[in-house]
């Protein structure tokens, strides 16, 4: 599928994916003692008087940090910081490309909880959002909770939020086509990052007939074993009955699984049968999933679903992270909310215009379908961070649209260069 | 001379003076595939194995961090993190345009000596060098020296060194107009990060008849008051006899004056008078000198210099410090020598074509001038790294000079949108 050596030929041409360069000219006297000494100053004193135009007169505003420490990158576990900087220079492009937003890959060494919280509180001044990526549970969980407090800038975690977003987002579009409704039962199984994020964001939205599982079985009140407390708090608020049990129990009769377990073509032919009718399988673990696409609907799902490109309904982060982010610095955000991600979520289902069960997430291939997805989010996020006073400015749907259309074509006339 | 309102309504238009964009296209699912998931695992997986390669697979080997934590922003003091960002974006750009360098400005939290060398350390598996700036002393030449231990790749203090680079190669030149060598007389006064940088050039360079001054007068071996383990190691290094005296006593006989004193309109005219046959007089305080260009000629220099753009014989840092970075960058060099500053000011005083009274340092106006030099002093600066063991590869004269020709001209071509 993908050829090792062409892989590495191309990275090694590029020696980086991204680099750094000016929005404006130093070439005349002028311009050089205007953007820098001693013209600069006088911006320096104005921020400095003013803390809040720092927005207005730096990059903070436009710049998101990507942060990881390199503990779980992707599929391959602790590979180190150096070995992730290769994929947070990509997800910097797709920030990029897809959002308009200037994205800084800061791939750390290993660290205790409070070393990576203290980090980001140090890196704070220079950023408008931290994106925080591949750190391993339950640590990544702890520090974006106490980063959260802690700083006065968005902390999203795109393997936790984005996943959950996303993931809703598919499932509100597929239930809608079995003709079910959240009172569906849903089994989640897996509670790493992706796993408690899907969960969270289900509870948020109404889900109560849910199950969510460990490698260890059923997540229940009370249960001793390998719990945290991020299990504890969705112990709390799903499985009232505090059903336990293995997977193989989970299962029956439930509507919806949702995998996020981290292993393979762990999901069987009579899983599936054991399930309700119309059975939705959502098979996220990658690149190989619990379940393959075909396999899943040849043994009976009404709706499948997997993290891959090569097979129908992709449920891919990249559909959210561009427009939750961008819609969190169009209004400055403080922090990024449960109602925020599911404003988002909203936005997204809505945005499958042909609605089938080969189709239930948005198409982000088509240039012009993307950008107005991306507008959708950012407008919704922005106004619901508007609307629960976490923003630090104000901005109407138009003015938002706008400015994230002038940011993305901004870099279209950059990227033309590739075609030479 | 800067109209305040005019540079805010600039910055104000921009929001920001640097934006990060991506070197690879990611238009179709191949493109995708290749730099993001799942091809960019493979890569992962060959950094993990061979941890050099990061340098060839990622941008880590032309990523510099410009680390200030806002404490010394220019001569304003300690205006805070944000509000040094504006100014550090500005410097990225002339890393950008002048060496064809991608520099990620970091302004963060204002915290103890062991907070940001630990910060250093942390954020040391992403860049390929570090340039420290704007924080206060002696608290950045603590950092500096120990993050230079602790850290695998060069850390380097424009501030000192830089100014150190630049204070050298001009009076190089004046003192050969002058007639006289490193035997001359010459006095440093301030031993802030630029006094201490430029006297320990000097020392290295073989100037032994030196006198650094602080604001308690001459530094010896022995002062109690007002000491710390820098002016110590100044005081080892100069001043033999020991001699004590204020700067009034100190500037009789000298032939060299040099200013980092950070006091304006300092020195006198019977401070000049005081001084040898032939005076040279640099005085480096930003942006109002020790003596203006003019009073000092008049009062008798046979040669002045400021950091000044509006009068002959600028000293800036702007000279050296993107040669001197691009050169560690070719070679990955693991730190930054005296040996290396050394041969950077030595390449940087030979840069000067027509030498006069009026013309001791290179114009960097011209821009084939500008790019000549910035190659001469990365091959000078990467064969001494090789030299000394320090660079991670070998690397001959014209492969630097090619190298370097290739980022700055890259540069050239994405700049000239600005001319829209």
């Amino acid at each position: 599928m993908v050829d090792r050596k062409y892989v590495l030929k191309k990275h090694m041409e590029h020696k980086g994916k991204i680099e750094i360069i000016g929005k404006v000219p130093v070439e005349t006297h002028k311009q050089l003692s205007t953007y820098y000494t001693p013209g600069v100053a006088q911006v320096s004193l104005e921020i400095n008087a003013r803390p809040d135009t720092v927005y207005d007169y730096t990059n903070k505003g436009n710049m998101v940090a990507i942060v990881s420490d390199g503990t779980r990158i992707l599929g391959l576990g602790n590979v180190g910081p150096e070995a992730g900087l290769a994929v947070m220079e990509g997800k910097a492009v797709l920030f990029k490309k897809f959002g308009g937003i200037d994205a800084m890959p800061i791939c750390i060494k290993k660290g205790t909880e409070e070393e990576i919280i203290a980090f980001l509180e140090q890196i704070e001044p220079t950023f408008g959002g931290i994106n925080i990526e591949d750190i391993e549970v339950p640590k990544v969980l702890r520090i974006v909770k106490q980063a959260s407090k802690r700083l006065n800038i968005p902390v999203f975690h795109d393997d936790q939020q984005g996943t959950g977003v996303v993931a809703l987002a598919a499932l509100k579009n597929a239930l809608k086509l079995a003709g079910k409704d959240n009172d569906a039962k849903v089994i989640v199984l897996g509670s790493g990052s992706a796993g408690i994020g899907i969960s969270k964001m289900l509870i948020h939205a109404g889900f109560r007939n849910m199950l969510v599982l460990d490698s260890n079985g059923i997540i229940y009140k009370g249960r001793k074993d390998d719990m945290n407390e991020f299990k504890d708090e969705i112990a709390l608020m799903t499985n009232p009955e505090r059903v336990r049990g293995t997977f193989e129990d989970a299962i029956k009769g439930a509507d919806v699984f949702i995998g996020a377990s981290g292993i393979p073509h762990l999901l069987k032919k009579w899983h599936i049968q054991k399930m309700a009718d119309k059975p939705i399988v959502f098979a996220l673990t990658n690149p190989i999933p619990e379940i393959e696409y075909a396999d899943a609907l040849k043994y009976g799902a009404y709706i499948a679903a997997t993290g891959r490109s090569d097979t129908p309904n992709q449920i891919n982060n990249v559909v959210a992270f561009p427009g939750v982010m961008r819609g969190l610095l169009e209004v400055r955000a403080k922090s990024v909310s449960l109602g925020m991600l599911n404003a988002a979520a909203e936005v997204i289902a809505k945005g499958c215009r042909h609605l089938d069960n080969r189709n239930i997430m948005p198409s982000v291939v088509d240039k012009r379908t993307e950008l107005r997805l991306t507008e959708d989010i950012a407008v919704a996020v922005a106004s619901e961070a508007i609307r629960e006073g976490l923003a630090r400015i104000k901005k109407g749907p138009d003015d938002v649209r706008k400015s994230v259309r002038l940011s993305v074509k901004r870099y279209e006339v950059l990227e033309k260069r590739f075609a030479e």
